[in-house]
């Protein structure tokens, strides 16, 4: 491991060469660091890397500090990310998202479902990671298995995707049905969204681990930035194939 | 209350008239007592009670010893259960359980619906439950989430029914789904079913407490025998209307 | 499935013809939702449903959105329940709820039986939805099982109900208690109530499904709507019998 | 703290005077030690206690070896107890326990009262030690709430004891009802009788915790052990006073 | 059970006879509870009651509004109580509590001992209760097991006391190291204080139910009433021998 | 949904179209199924599916009924997996595992890493389903980050193949650390090995779910065969771009 | 033990000899105290104490409450730590901490390890005590498991410390991956970074405990203070020998 | 990292130079590994080492299995731990264990004390462990805090110990206690001793955790092993300097 692939900062140590060892680059969380401190960690992500640097759960503070010092930086409100570019900031739609903000020659699918309204900000969280590093993403909203034909009313739509992300609280159990119905990997988001039994997100995250469907990979409760990084690194795969 | 209602064996005080106060005979819940108790109190119960007496989780054991104090006494092995009555002991059926095992005029349908072929034996406590107390079960076993095609080639016969049983172990999605597709209502049963992050039931538990779909009531954890219960009161109030 | 009995909206899809399938109209969770959403999703939910449109935890801010678009909304506080109709709104009765808010046939009664005080506004969800649905709901709050005499002044009500809702904290106590004395179907609502090993309603809910009574189906902590629903589709099923 | 009140056995500190100190002999809890060093606890702690020396949750491997070392110790098999004196070994009784095991001066009486049959074990480890201390044993069993009208029956004995025990396991809704409707303070002892959402007794443990009637402490889930010292100590203070 | 012990308030059962039936007169647990309603409930309790009718949990605003109705109710800052009695309320003293509010001719002395000085509030809520029911309370507080000596030098004080509550949060070690000294019955409050692996309170919960002390009874996190109502029955049996 | 494509057997629907529609055949989770029951659904499944029909968990005992009415099927020991092929059954290969039971185009690498030996049954459940789908399964094992140069030692196969499976139970830090160092997709399966605050696997599992690395999806406590379904899917999409 | 080790406060009984007993200072846990009583704890202490007095979790209006009464008090504003001293207060150092404020012989090193920048403040906190009691405190933050490669960049000088405190959210990989490569003792400190499967740090807690290296010690959840004691314990045996 | 430092076998990657890099040999798990794969293991692993090899949680038929292929291992029956040395195995004492394992210059004190006599076994694993690494393991067994006078008793013997590793089950108060008595690190060992809220050791566990002692590090359930390996590290850093 060469040193010049580390920036210290004294509360950092900025990781410029994660994107060309892991593929995905470094983002960073917001919770628990201070405006100022996420400020200049992406000022720093920025010299070195060549794709978007991304900031998630990121509030109206924290974009405010950051436009400061990058001010080409944009905020995604409902997904709660600050992206920042070296060349060329994506531009922000009103209503679709992020669309146009992709970065190169990979423009695969992820179709990202979500079981309610609830869990909207966590899959914008990852539909607009996903636009970010160069994917389209297809929201499929609202489709959970309560009204079960809502979901079959839209799965062609789902099965053209190259890869699934579903998004679900309360009882996850959107994830076991698609993954039933369709031959792609499905990456399962639980999300904290529910009341009491539902223990801030636990038995979304258990069911879907315990889901009778194959091919499922389960993310921590909330993460939609994990789930569009796995999906962009499937993705990747089968572009340099 | 009137003290002739109890008769008093030392280690059980009989609850003979419990049928008339809640609609439900006693039944004996057989783990933690010995094959002579559960004899014993099943002979006292038979005295008072005209309908059926009921032993759950009964081993075969259990059964030797019942049988030699109440010799009319029948055992269906799948659903663990000890079976007595005053008159006219039912016939045991191999292929579809114990559908003459009727006690009247109720002949209402419940469907017992189960996601996985694991489940069946807490199904068959259920159904069989089901039939001695008077009603029809209509079986529909392994019609699970992960391939939902196998459920909608059923739904119209779940549908038909004046109550449905739903059992699952695993993410115990299913009870959601049927929940979203039928007007009566349902009864959810988690299984222990599954392995790991299942946590001995309790995923398929929280699932179908947390299920987006209204008109479900969840009973413990393999306990078929309490579904059957809260269907019986559900079908006698119809009765009675 | 048809396409028409769709209505979509962007983040979300109106599931119209829901009334028509399952015998309960949709209704919308307000939690995590803004008051511009609740205001839009019931509007459109208006459109083609004759019933009742509710929306549940609603704060006086949700209301008030709500209010712009539905002008004859009404608020019933106590329970935190939003309702809405096409045609003759229910009038609101300051001191027993909901009384007048019937919609047709449908006059059968639910027992509403709180332990304490503290559970009243989960016992007042599950009693206006009662009433919005159709039936009768009969109050009796207060009769927890530490001055159990109370319980048994009031047995009588709450044996002549069609169904029961029992709700209760703490210990949840209740549920048992009163599904050892009643023919009827009795559903269980644990709710928050309490602190400690209560652990946020887990030990009232642990309680409810280890119950020792059978014919007991229990939900959600703190959801009285579903315990509502259950109960409305228990009665509805006698009704059609 | 003087030298001589200890015994050193290499593998156990005998605590000698402790019947001095806490006014409870020690008592060896056999789960985890090797019959031989059960019997050599035994032996050693007979040499300057004068009271019975008890060892809990024996099985009759156990008491074969105390046999040996002991041979007036004895046994009672429902209990699990094996107990030995210096002078005049109780006498065991079929029927009612240890009726005559009384060691002096105190003589009060304590109500062990169960929910269940299963939970007898638990309540006669409780009646065994109570009787063994010098205190009558009122067994009151299987008077659960879910025919609550069995507790009524009883309820008159129950309140003329100095203090009530009460096992439990399942929802352990009785500690609550009987701390109701006594003076006396209640002991709750949850007991590991159940499945499922029971969790091996904890919804029993949680429940009593939770309970709203005021005046009971809870012993650890099928200590009934602990929970006949606890009475023994409240009976004792009453003779000093 | 006769009506008229019962009063009815719409959203409450007064249980007015309860000091008769149990030996505590019924107490107000304010959270979740409105300040009118505590007040009015209050206020009910008095007109039967002869002894003091207590509020716990209460906050200023609670008692502003008791205060209106009540206006001889006095606060107990520190320990959360509001007290009302009929006839001559009790004096409230800056520096030691309550100790002028006792009610009549019991006179024993309970130990109310803490582990830190956090746990402080709960334990003031045991103490300035068992004041007002009657009998001493002997504050020997922040005496934890981290610095044994400090218990040492007050153990005599303990011992002296007729029953000794212990109240400690963290590990909760101290009911045990107490209740192998004394041979008093000891009543263990476990309190939330702590952090992380204390899972608030929890922790201290569980190693006083497993703490190998005999004659401790554990009530729920933070109970200090509870605790002082069951050193209260356990005195009162001994006054009534 | 064609009626065709289910088959049914009383116990169990037979899935046959499963492989085109979801990209896997259906495998049996023995566990809980009879011998019987597991041969006569294997011999179903084989009827219309060209690929490998797959047993999980299976014992000898569960072997030796399938082999009865499939000679052809052969078991993999230490991946307690039964395997039958309509055409050409799979050798089975001493040292490597199954690496000749190949179906066809597909012939990407998937690495299969463990912690420590005793994960190696999970990873061989998951290499072997890995061969028999027609990839080529890489296995590195015992490399576990307390001794992290062993990782580092096989960086470069496990950088190299397409993607990767890390299996480790105890505190599972092996997928976060792999994580960080690959490009590739990394499927994490925890396993149950370990004791104590292990708690069956739950905190590797917990790990997993939040390392720190992306990219990474988890499935079931010692699912090694869904890992393996869902590289798999992974490898097939590449193929099919 | 003599009396004159102690001198109590009504609330507090302050343990002025601690530090010679065990080896150091009594600390004052702020959180659930007011501002007051730290401040007079922190005085009485300061009386016999030769060391820094020290209290932990301190906001700023704790400082400002300890200032008045001790005015060369210090406040470290990341570490939460409010510092006092007899003679010669420390002096607050900008960028390294509290580098200078040792206190005699002991000049012993320990590595203060973090995984990411939202840990900082729980090794602050180990941090500065560590150097309030004499040793050097060598900071190497933000090098977790995700990229590897910036803890190899260090691990000369974690080595070459005399214990090593690691301080770790999320999976907490570090303390395993650490404890492989270094022969000093090793601290692991769980933070309670992270969310949703984090269980506010109980992932990193398990995982900490489960890890498979040897040599590693835990503390609670936060606990830095706890650390940098333990730390000090290990390191003043080394002078003592 | 040289490749030379691994000896590949498989299904084990031997780590020969661990003694060197972290100052303690690899030891052995054995659950879960087959006797004649630990036999292979400790082959390899005495091929270069000079120290003992030790396995843990070794049965009887592991030792038979290593007896074969190391003729001169030793069994330690009550720690459960096999040991074997290249030049000079340690000769085992029926009565202080392995007093004369020693290995060299290091010849510190480890004080290895047990709250009860069940936590022996654990004991004997940290104590045996001590031993065969050179230092004298000082026993004192069965000095648990519900008779404190048994530990005062010793606690002079412990304050001269280098280190003081404290086994305890049930409450696990120990720790706590003798933390707040010497200037040594305490190691804190929680047990699976106990029952019922004990939840097979996690109550002993969290207690130690949040006990209020400081210099207290904790290891996992029943991991005497790991104690002994951290008390090592700890006596060899004093040696070094």
């Amino acid at each position: 491991m060469k040193k010049d692939e580390l920036e210290e900062m004294g509360f950092a140590n900025i990781d410029q060469y994660r994107a060309k060892r892991t593929g995905a680059p470094e983002a960073v969380f917001c919770p628990g660091k201070k405006p100022r401190q996420i400020a200049e960690i992406m000022k720093a992500l920025t010299k070195e890397n060549e794709g978007n640097i991304i900031a998630t759960r990121a509030t109206e503070n924290d974009y405010a500090a950051v436009k400061k010092v990058l001010p080409r930086a944009v905020y995604f409100e409902e997904a709660g990310i600050i992206a920042a570019k070296r060349k060329g900031a994506p531009k922000k739609n009103a209503g679709s998202g992020s669309e146009n903000a992709s970065e190169g020659k990979l423009k695969g699918t992820v179709a990202v479902v979500t079981a309610g309204t609830a869990d909207i900000p966590v899959a914008e969280e990852a539909a607009v990671v996903t636009e970010l590093l160069g994917n389209h993403a297809d929201r499929i909203y609202d489709v959970g298995v309560a009204g079960i034909h809502r979901l079959f009313d839209k799965i062609e739509r789902i099965r053209n995707a190259d890869t699934v992300i579903v998004v679900a609280g309360m009882e996850g159990a959107l994830a076991s049905v698609v993954g039933g119905l369709v031959e792609t990997p499905v990456i399962a988001v639980p999300t904290s969204i529910g009341y009491g039994a539902n223990l801030k997100g636990l038995s979304a995250l258990l069911s879907m681990l315990c889901g009778c469907a194959n091919g499922v990979g389960v993310v921590n409760i909330d993460n939609g930035y994990g789930a569009a990084c796995l999906a962009y690194k499937i993705l990747k795969r089968r572009e340099n194939a």
